[in-house]
Protein backbone atom coordinates (compact mmCIF):
# COMPACT_ATOMS: atom_id res chain seq x y z
CA UNK A 1 0.00 0.00 0.00
CA UNK A 2 1.41 3.39 -1.02
CA UNK A 3 2.06 6.43 1.83
CA UNK A 4 -0.90 7.97 0.28
CA UNK A 5 -2.94 4.74 0.52
CA UNK A 6 -2.09 4.44 3.95
CA UNK A 7 -2.74 7.98 5.08
CA UNK A 8 -6.07 7.55 3.29
CA UNK A 9 -6.93 4.75 5.27
CA UNK A 10 -6.04 6.50 8.58
CA UNK A 11 -8.39 9.74 7.72
CA UNK A 12 -10.97 7.66 7.18
CA UNK A 13 -10.72 5.48 10.60
CA UNK A 14 -10.33 9.28 12.49
CA UNK A 15 -13.55 10.59 10.89
CA UNK A 16 -15.57 7.15 12.11
CA UNK A 17 -13.61 6.95 15.35
CA UNK A 18 -13.97 10.53 16.26
CA UNK A 19 -17.39 11.89 14.58
CA UNK A 20 -19.53 9.46 14.62
CA UNK A 21 -22.28 11.44 12.49
CA UNK A 22 -19.61 10.28 9.58
CA UNK A 23 -19.71 6.89 9.98
CA UNK A 24 -23.92 7.12 10.36
CA UNK A 25 -23.21 9.30 6.62
CA UNK A 26 -20.95 6.23 5.44
CA UNK A 27 -18.55 8.43 4.40
CA UNK A 28 -15.02 6.62 2.53
CA UNK A 29 -12.06 8.14 1.32
CA UNK A 30 -12.38 7.51 -1.88
CA UNK A 31 -9.26 8.52 -3.26
CA UNK A 32 -6.01 10.51 -2.36
CA UNK A 33 -3.15 10.94 -4.39
CA UNK A 34 -0.96 13.85 -2.06
CA UNK A 35 -3.01 16.76 -3.80
CA UNK A 36 -6.93 16.05 -4.42
CA UNK A 37 -8.96 13.94 -1.86
CA UNK A 38 -12.06 12.19 -3.32
CA UNK A 39 -14.64 11.17 -0.59
CA UNK A 40 -17.78 9.40 -1.14
CA UNK A 41 -21.37 8.31 0.46
CA UNK A 42 -24.05 6.30 -0.45
CA UNK A 43 -26.87 8.28 -0.96
CA UNK A 44 -29.71 5.68 1.32
CA UNK A 45 -28.69 7.13 4.61
CA UNK A 46 -28.79 10.62 3.23
CA UNK A 47 -31.59 11.10 1.59
CA UNK A 48 -34.11 13.64 2.02
CA UNK A 49 -37.73 14.10 1.64
CA UNK A 50 -37.93 14.28 -2.02
CA UNK A 51 -35.77 10.99 -2.29
CA UNK A 52 -32.56 12.61 -3.19
CA UNK A 53 -29.46 13.84 -1.55
CA UNK A 54 -29.77 16.12 1.80
CA UNK A 55 -28.85 19.43 1.83
CA UNK A 56 -27.11 19.10 5.42
CA UNK A 57 -25.12 15.89 3.97
CA UNK A 58 -23.96 17.64 1.24
CA UNK A 59 -22.47 20.30 3.66
CA UNK A 60 -21.71 17.69 5.71
CA UNK A 61 -19.72 15.65 3.22
CA UNK A 62 -18.02 18.62 1.88
CA UNK A 63 -16.87 20.07 5.03
CA UNK A 64 -15.51 16.90 5.79
CA UNK A 65 -13.16 16.82 2.34
CA UNK A 66 -11.50 20.36 3.05
CA UNK A 67 -10.82 19.39 6.49
CA UNK A 68 -9.62 15.92 5.20
CA UNK A 69 -7.56 17.24 2.25
CA UNK A 70 -5.76 19.60 5.26
CA UNK A 71 -5.18 16.96 7.23
CA UNK A 72 -3.86 14.89 4.73
CA UNK A 73 -1.67 17.77 3.42
CA UNK A 74 0.10 18.53 6.82
CA UNK A 75 0.32 14.84 8.31
CA UNK A 76 1.89 14.28 4.80
CA UNK A 77 4.32 17.14 5.49
CA UNK A 78 5.01 15.48 9.25
CA UNK A 79 3.13 18.20 11.09
CA UNK A 80 0.14 17.58 13.66
CA UNK A 81 -2.04 20.36 13.50
CA UNK A 82 -5.61 21.88 15.19
CA UNK A 83 -7.83 22.33 11.86
CA UNK A 84 -11.07 24.27 12.33
CA UNK A 85 -13.52 25.23 9.89
CA UNK A 86 -14.30 28.87 10.59
CA UNK A 87 -16.84 29.43 7.45
CA UNK A 88 -19.01 27.24 4.95
CA UNK A 89 -20.76 28.56 1.70
CA UNK A 90 -22.46 25.87 -0.59
CA UNK A 91 -24.57 26.87 -3.58
CA UNK A 92 -26.97 23.60 -4.58
CA UNK A 93 -27.13 23.54 -8.49
CA UNK A 94 -29.25 20.35 -8.74
CA UNK A 95 -30.38 17.40 -7.33
CA UNK A 96 -28.20 14.42 -6.14
CA UNK A 97 -29.98 10.92 -6.82
CA UNK A 98 -27.21 8.89 -6.52
CA UNK A 99 -23.85 8.14 -4.93
CA UNK A 100 -22.40 11.13 -3.27
CA UNK A 101 -18.65 11.90 -4.40
CA UNK A 102 -17.00 15.23 -3.09
CA UNK A 103 -13.58 16.16 -4.45
CA UNK A 104 -11.35 18.60 -3.09
CA UNK A 105 -7.87 19.87 -4.30
CA UNK A 106 -5.21 21.23 -2.05
CA UNK A 107 -2.42 22.69 -4.03
CA UNK A 108 0.81 23.86 -2.60
CA UNK A 109 1.34 26.32 -5.45
CA UNK A 110 -1.68 27.88 -5.47
CA UNK A 111 -1.79 28.12 -1.70
CA UNK A 112 1.88 29.49 -1.37
CA UNK A 113 1.09 32.23 0.33
CA UNK A 114 -1.05 30.49 3.12
CA UNK A 115 2.33 28.08 3.24
CA UNK A 116 4.22 30.56 4.05
CA UNK A 117 2.51 32.02 6.72
CA UNK A 118 2.56 28.88 8.62
CA UNK A 119 6.13 28.47 7.94
CA UNK A 120 6.36 31.80 10.02
CA UNK A 121 3.77 31.86 12.22
CA UNK A 122 2.57 28.64 12.88
CA UNK A 123 -0.60 29.34 11.58
CA UNK A 124 -2.83 30.10 8.62
CA UNK A 125 -6.11 29.63 6.86
CA UNK A 126 -6.56 27.71 3.76
CA UNK A 127 -9.69 28.80 1.74
CA UNK A 128 -10.96 25.23 -0.12
CA UNK A 129 -13.33 24.41 -3.00
CA UNK A 130 -15.16 21.36 -3.09
CA UNK A 131 -17.11 20.19 -5.88
CA UNK A 132 -20.06 17.90 -5.57
CA UNK A 133 -20.90 15.68 -7.82
CA UNK A 134 -19.79 12.47 -9.96
CA UNK A 135 -20.53 13.74 -13.54
CA UNK A 136 -18.83 16.62 -16.11
CA UNK A 137 -21.10 19.52 -14.16
CA UNK A 138 -21.18 19.90 -10.30
CA UNK A 139 -24.09 19.82 -8.51
CA UNK A 140 -23.17 21.42 -5.83
CA UNK A 141 -20.12 23.77 -4.49
CA UNK A 142 -18.52 24.01 -1.42
CA UNK A 143 -16.25 27.32 -0.11
CA UNK A 144 -15.02 26.87 3.21
CA UNK A 145 -12.29 28.58 4.98
CA UNK A 146 -10.18 26.40 7.54
CA UNK A 147 -7.85 27.67 10.36
CA UNK A 148 -4.92 26.13 10.89
CA UNK A 149 -2.38 25.86 13.80
CA UNK A 150 0.48 23.58 14.50
CA UNK A 151 0.54 21.85 17.37
CA UNK A 152 3.75 20.01 16.89
CA UNK A 153 6.19 18.07 14.10
CA UNK A 154 4.57 14.91 14.34
CA UNK A 155 6.26 11.35 15.87
CA UNK A 156 7.90 10.43 12.59
CA UNK A 157 9.61 14.14 11.73
CA UNK B 1 -52.00 19.64 23.07
CA UNK B 2 -52.19 22.97 20.83
CA UNK B 3 -52.18 22.74 17.18
CA UNK B 4 -48.55 24.53 17.49
CA UNK B 5 -47.43 21.34 19.41
CA UNK B 6 -48.94 19.48 17.44
CA UNK B 7 -47.63 20.24 14.20
CA UNK B 8 -44.49 20.61 15.57
CA UNK B 9 -44.71 16.51 16.51
CA UNK B 10 -45.44 16.13 12.78
CA UNK B 11 -42.73 18.05 11.52
CA UNK B 12 -40.37 15.99 13.95
CA UNK B 13 -42.21 12.65 12.58
CA UNK B 14 -41.51 13.61 8.92
CA UNK B 15 -37.53 14.67 9.72
CA UNK B 16 -37.05 11.31 11.72
CA UNK B 17 -38.72 9.32 8.83
CA UNK B 18 -37.46 10.92 5.75
CA UNK B 19 -34.25 11.83 6.37
CA UNK B 20 -32.95 9.30 8.29
CA UNK B 21 -29.80 11.09 8.81
CA UNK B 22 -31.77 13.99 11.15
CA UNK B 23 -32.92 10.41 13.39
CA UNK B 24 -28.87 9.94 14.09
CA UNK B 25 -28.02 13.66 14.47
CA UNK B 26 -30.52 13.72 17.60
CA UNK B 27 -32.98 16.33 16.34
CA UNK B 28 -36.13 17.14 18.01
CA UNK B 29 -38.70 19.98 17.77
CA UNK B 30 -38.29 21.56 21.48
CA UNK B 31 -40.61 24.71 20.32
CA UNK B 32 -42.87 25.89 17.58
CA UNK B 33 -44.91 29.07 18.84
CA UNK B 34 -46.58 29.85 15.03
CA UNK B 35 -43.79 32.13 14.08
CA UNK B 36 -40.53 30.44 15.52
CA UNK B 37 -38.94 27.38 15.41
CA UNK B 38 -36.52 25.82 18.08
CA UNK B 39 -34.69 22.98 17.30
CA UNK B 40 -32.51 20.74 19.39
CA UNK B 41 -29.94 17.71 19.36
CA UNK B 42 -27.62 16.25 21.84
CA UNK B 43 -24.04 16.74 21.53
CA UNK B 44 -22.51 12.86 22.01
CA UNK B 45 -23.85 11.77 18.47
CA UNK B 46 -22.68 15.57 16.81
CA UNK B 47 -19.07 15.48 18.56
CA UNK B 48 -16.15 16.05 16.43
CA UNK B 49 -12.27 15.61 16.74
CA UNK B 50 -12.01 18.24 19.28
CA UNK B 51 -15.02 17.03 21.51
CA UNK B 52 -17.07 20.17 20.63
CA UNK B 53 -19.53 19.71 18.15
CA UNK B 54 -19.28 19.22 14.25
CA UNK B 55 -19.37 22.18 12.01
CA UNK B 56 -21.48 19.24 9.35
CA UNK B 57 -23.86 18.67 12.22
CA UNK B 58 -24.31 22.23 13.10
CA UNK B 59 -25.31 23.60 9.68
CA UNK B 60 -27.45 20.24 8.82
CA UNK B 61 -29.46 21.17 11.99
CA UNK B 62 -29.63 25.03 11.10
CA UNK B 63 -30.61 23.99 7.71
CA UNK B 64 -33.47 21.64 8.99
CA UNK B 65 -34.74 24.30 11.29
CA UNK B 66 -34.99 26.41 8.90
CA UNK B 67 -36.76 24.06 6.30
CA UNK B 68 -38.90 23.38 8.99
CA UNK B 69 -40.35 26.43 10.25
CA UNK B 70 -41.07 26.87 6.57
CA UNK B 71 -43.24 23.75 6.17
CA UNK B 72 -44.97 24.84 9.32
CA UNK B 73 -45.59 28.31 8.59
CA UNK B 74 -47.58 26.85 5.08
CA UNK B 75 -48.73 23.72 6.84
CA UNK B 76 -50.01 26.24 8.77
CA UNK B 77 -51.63 28.19 5.94
CA UNK B 78 -52.92 24.54 4.76
CA UNK B 79 -50.85 24.92 1.98
CA UNK B 80 -48.77 22.06 0.59
CA UNK B 81 -45.24 23.18 -0.74
CA UNK B 82 -41.91 21.43 -2.25
CA UNK B 83 -39.27 23.42 0.15
CA UNK B 84 -35.55 22.88 -0.82
CA UNK B 85 -32.88 25.11 0.20
CA UNK B 86 -31.06 26.81 -2.78
CA UNK B 87 -27.81 27.95 -1.22
CA UNK B 88 -26.32 28.28 2.70
CA UNK B 89 -23.75 30.21 4.56
CA UNK B 90 -22.34 29.33 8.45
CA UNK B 91 -20.27 31.29 10.28
CA UNK B 92 -18.76 29.53 13.14
CA UNK B 93 -18.57 32.07 16.26
CA UNK B 94 -17.17 29.79 18.60
CA UNK B 95 -16.99 26.03 19.54
CA UNK B 96 -20.51 24.31 21.27
CA UNK B 97 -19.65 22.03 23.96
CA UNK B 98 -23.27 21.49 24.99
CA UNK B 99 -26.49 20.61 23.88
CA UNK B 100 -27.18 22.22 20.80
CA UNK B 101 -30.25 25.09 19.84
CA UNK B 102 -31.28 26.23 16.83
CA UNK B 103 -33.73 28.81 16.18
CA UNK B 104 -35.93 30.14 13.04
CA UNK B 105 -37.91 32.82 12.94
CA UNK B 106 -40.13 33.02 10.13
CA UNK B 107 -42.10 36.70 10.67
CA UNK B 108 -45.14 37.02 7.93
CA UNK B 109 -44.50 41.12 8.48
CA UNK B 110 -40.72 40.87 7.71
CA UNK B 111 -41.17 38.67 4.62
CA UNK B 112 -44.51 40.28 3.34
CA UNK B 113 -43.09 40.44 -0.05
CA UNK B 114 -42.32 37.12 -0.05
CA UNK B 115 -45.87 35.93 0.87
CA UNK B 116 -46.92 38.34 -1.95
CA UNK B 117 -45.29 36.14 -4.47
CA UNK B 118 -46.51 32.75 -3.59
CA UNK B 119 -50.24 34.12 -3.44
CA UNK B 120 -49.61 35.66 -7.33
CA UNK B 121 -47.38 32.77 -8.97
CA UNK B 122 -47.15 29.92 -6.25
CA UNK B 123 -43.51 30.25 -5.96
CA UNK B 124 -41.15 32.32 -3.81
CA UNK B 125 -38.00 32.10 -1.97
CA UNK B 126 -37.88 32.72 1.79
CA UNK B 127 -34.21 33.99 2.81
CA UNK B 128 -34.08 32.98 6.58
CA UNK B 129 -31.19 33.67 9.27
CA UNK B 130 -30.76 30.56 11.84
CA UNK B 131 -29.17 31.11 15.26
CA UNK B 132 -27.26 28.56 17.04
CA UNK B 133 -25.92 28.74 20.72
CA UNK B 134 -28.54 28.48 24.16
CA UNK B 135 -26.16 31.49 25.52
CA UNK B 136 -27.06 35.18 24.71
CA UNK B 137 -24.16 35.04 22.37
CA UNK B 138 -25.04 33.13 19.33
CA UNK B 139 -22.21 30.36 18.46
CA UNK B 140 -22.79 29.95 14.89
CA UNK B 141 -25.11 32.46 12.84
CA UNK B 142 -26.82 30.37 9.73
CA UNK B 143 -28.36 31.92 6.25
CA UNK B 144 -30.05 29.78 4.23
CA UNK B 145 -32.00 30.92 0.63
CA UNK B 146 -35.15 28.46 0.59
CA UNK B 147 -37.29 28.41 -2.88
CA UNK B 148 -40.57 27.35 -2.36
CA UNK B 149 -43.31 26.09 -4.99
CA UNK B 150 -47.11 25.46 -3.82
CA UNK B 151 -48.45 21.67 -4.57
CA UNK B 152 -51.94 22.21 -3.94
CA UNK B 153 -53.83 23.07 -0.90
CA UNK B 154 -53.86 20.49 1.98
CA UNK B 155 -56.40 18.22 2.41
CA UNK B 156 -58.06 20.12 5.47
CA UNK B 157 -57.86 23.25 3.61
Amino acid sequence: MSDFARLGRELEAVWHREIPISAAMGIRVADYDGRRLVSRAELAPNVNVHGTAFAGSLYAIAALCGWGITWLTLRNRALDAHIVIASGHIDYHRPIAETIVAVCTLDPDVHREAFEKLAVSGKTRFPLVCRIGAGESSAATFNGDYAVRIIRASAND
